[in-house]
């Protein structure tokens, strides 16, 4: 039988990896990082959790990488050291070189192959056949999963481009030809299925610019996803057209076009790309920046320089910003916050809430995931890459085409799916996964306690309450030491924690005797809790620290 | 000279105040909260700064409150005592009703008096008379402020709403009379400013609501704005016309319906009403549920119920949801973890990603600022109640309109616009205004000091080193101890604290005999910060405590 195992990737967008399992070799698909939410504070991201592969390492046969988006190959740098360098990994040109880039920051010199969309690949008992699909970074790829029990079609993050810039259209006759072969179970990206229609060509975009860059009158500034190379070429052109330098700004999106232009995915401008550190050499009405912090990330080059803290960009009245990207749902504060100190600063900005057609998804609507259905008629719906909410409203789709809604699985992360032959799929059993946190250089020390306890003090701060106990007597030698943290302002809060010290010492002193050092611990604890949030309502962290002398 | 202060209200939406200042009286207009941003952990809410008036409490003449939002009146509990009770304030009735029952929650009695929109008020120096308009909460008004040195039209949260629920249309001659009389200065709602056209009818709802309950095919449960009577009504009476019975959950909402009926601003159904402890009696065909929950608030009814720990809704397969509101900033985390929540137990559920008929603003988008520019006629403009790109924007109205840039004032909270007479307006001093918290019991407690300790903690945590010192040597005596919260998991890594304790250790041998223990701790900090970061890549907070011994 062939099992399919999502490590991540369901129910959360991001994190996104997938195990093949069959005749007891493993295939990897993409190997993504996920992004911390807002009860996660501290964690830098999130990694999949591959407890299920550690005893299988060896049957490993391979892996691919299906595009070039951090959410499928981030993740490589922290997982490829446990899993081994044996096996090869593949991806589209574009995906290899991003994905290189990445495990070279961490020193790993692991060589990304290139995935060749003419011949399928064979890796253990697996047949692997790429199909080209457009979507918001350039040379994205569909897999067709061949194995004993049946096809598989992979259909990760995708939209259907009939215009795309680099002219590299969907084949959707190879689609087709893969339907008519039969297809078992389609995977399918569902982010976008509760839009009606279809998704507007990234095409549509260039219009936008020219219409913007006529009207600014000093710098002309534009903000997207760095690895949205489509995106990004769009505005140099039409900036190139209108007699502007262009110059870059922001580490992945310098580090991007270098890739990307070394493949001849990128169409760098002969003449007129402007060193960053020279922008100023330069008048405002003849240049063209383009600039990372799309989403308002802080310390990102927009940011900074939206503070005038920027070394080489000095952002002024007249100079006109385009944000040509949406807020990825959590970062609203911080992109309208941007925003609007731009605003201060004089700034003309230009965002979707007044103008609509600065930026398309690259996901498909409800229109061209119905489209893919129709085109890969598989027996077995599974989708992706989105949300229950979204993954429900991918079923909707499925069943309005006439599809059964049995065979529509909605999974969570680490449910398998079984294809016992081409006609019969169920689920499985289910690993318990877990969140693998990435803090600093720690992968996966930071767990559900350290993080509930950095709630806490973020809600209410903490109070330590030092006691130095006589071993033998349990008697409070000198004073109870309270100090506290992110509570109350301390200096003028010495009436609350001096009659807190003696709620301490009294107790102590009733309890004399006893050496029960634990329990102490325990009761002192209750006590100034309960003392702090009748006084206080609030739910300091208390954490006692007995001395014993 | 007229001073027209905006005390709270400015750039940040919420926290709603403002002051007019002549010949030494003061006149007050709304009192509201605002709400504290993802940099402000712990905290509860924002009250206006209230320090300039201090020295001028005797000086007040009165108070106006325009509507009954939160962001409008909540601050009353908390300002109130610290202005005392000699001047009346004055709202509509439900506004009153409102704002009576938020201060009968701190046991305050004062009497909110009722706003006669017939009759001007006198207070002191200033007349002012009242306007109905409409809004997402019944009975608003707009003020104009009649002073020796001109005409204010004070333009708070509103729409131009032709058709709504309750009838009472916006006074458009009304208005009209007042401009040609002449105003000199327009406060005027730029929250929608981003907006062309005009803002849908509160009316609309009423059809989707219809649409929406034909296919529910258990309960019909709808969730909104608990203040939005008139959105409330027309689900009921849908609901009522389809035979439904009804229950309202959420203390806000049965509190706003219990007032609203008072007043009869709300037709409750002679019949039909059932207590929402005995939904349970009733087939889920035939009750529809208002509940509170809209904003996916933690420990809201809808929340509560989403988990199914609600004590007398249980949600199920074949119910169905509306959300008949659109995410608030900073809540859509919140808001769709709710749907996914609800998706998941199999409930149809209803939000504007998927059918954007069911919710409409409640505040005017451009065409209605700009009609309400042309009724007024003023000189000035001064867009409030948006943040500072909503104000761009509103100004880039106003110029459009032909009124001459200089001529539209956009200030922050605290900065004066003085008008000398009618005809000459201009800026004035600016207040130092502070961020005045409340944290449980304690307003204006928690400061700058207090919540960058919260941030620091919720990212790294903590880590607490007590050093016992001779008071004379400055020697150590016994060992260093080492505690920490939220930055990694102890137990795992006492090979990390073993370090950290000889590192502590030995710092304190080579220092013997120093007894600058002030030194010693800054020291110390140092120390740690730097080992732990250079071992972990993280900072948590230090804090040694020294015991003098």
């Amino acid at each position: 039988m062939l099992k399919i195992i999502p490590l991540g990737g369901m129910g959360n967008v991001t994190r996104n990896m997938f195990a093949y399992e069959t005749q007891g070799k493993v295939l990897l698909v993409d190997c993504g990082i996920g992004f911390p939410d807002e009860n996660m504070p501290g964690v830098d991201l999130l990694i999949p959790d591959i407890s299920y592969l550690e005893n299988k390492i060896d049957n490993i046969v391979g892996m691919i990488l299906t595009h070039g988006h951090d959410d499928h190959i981030a993740g490589l740098p922290y997982i490829l050291p446990r899993l081994g360098d044996h096996f090869p990994i593949y991806g589209s040109p574009l995906t290899a070189a991003f994905a290189e880039s990445r495990i070279r920051e961490f020193q790993i010199n692991k060589r990304i192959s290139i995935l060749d969309y003419t011949q399928p690949v064979k890796l253990g008992p697996f047949t692997i056949h790429s199909i080209r699909l457009t979507h918001s970074i350039p040379d994205t790829r569909h897999l067709v999963i061949s194995t004993p029990e049946g096809n598989v079609y992979h259909g990760s993050d995708f939209k259907i481009d009939l215009t795309p810039i680099d002219g590299i259209k969907p084949d959707l006759q190879k689609i087709a030809e893969f339907g008519q072969k039969g297809i078992s179970v389609l995977l399918s990206d569902s982010l976008r299925s509760e839009k009606e229609g279809f998704s507007l060509s990234e095409q549509t975009l260039t219009d936008s610019f020219e219409r913007e860059i006529r009207t600014a009158k000093g710098k002309f500034i534009v903000t997207t996803m760095s690895s949205n190379v489509h995106r990004i070429q769009q505005a140099v052109t039409v900036a190139v057209n209108h007699g502007r330098k262009i110059s870059f700004i922001g580490r992945s999106i310098e580090q991007n076009i270098k890739d990307a232009s070394r493949l001849r995915m990128f169409n760098l401008p002969r003449q007129g790309i402007v060193d960053k550190r020279d922008i100023r050499k330069f008048p405002d009405n003849q240049m063209c920046v383009i600039i990372a912090g799309s989403q308002g990330q802080t310390g990102s080059s927009l940011v900074r320089a939206a503070a005038e803290e920027h070394d080489f960009v000095k952002l002024k009245a007249g100079d006109k910003v385009i944000f040509s990207s949406d807020p990825i749902p959590g970062n609203e504060t911080a992109v309208y916050s941007t925003i609007d100190t731009l605003s201060q600063l004089g700034i003309d900005v230009v965002y979707p809430d007044i103008n609509d057609n600065l930026h398309v998804s690259g996901h498909a609507s409800s229109g061209e995931l119905m489209l893919l259905m129709e085109l890969v008629k598989p027996k077995y719906f599974m989708p992706i890459g989105g949300t229950y909410r979204h993954m429900i409203q991918y079923r909707k789709l499925a069943v309005k085409l006439g599809n059964p809604e049995k065979n529509v699985f909605i999974l969570d992360n680490g449910q398998t799916l079984i294809l016992d032959n081409p006609q019969s799929a169920k689920t499985g059993e289910t690993l318990q996964l877990k969140n693998i946190m990435v803090d600093g250089y720690g992968v996966g020390d930071v767990g559900p306690i350290v993080l509930r306890d950095r709630q806490s003090m973020a809600k209410d701060g903490i109070v330590v309450a030092i006691l130095q106990l006589n071993k033998e007597t349990g008697q409070l030698a000198g004073k109870a030491e309270l100090v506290s943290r992110g509570f109350v302002f301390m200096k003028e809060s010495q009436n609350l924690f001096g009659e807190a010290q003696r709620l301490v010492e009294e107790y102590l002193l009733k309890h004399s005797g006893k050496t029960d050092f634990r329990k102490i611990r325990d009761e002192i604890t209750d006590k100034l809790q309960d003392f702090f949030f009748r006084r206080t309502n609030r739910h300091p962290m208390i954490l006692p620290v007995i001395i014993e002398i």
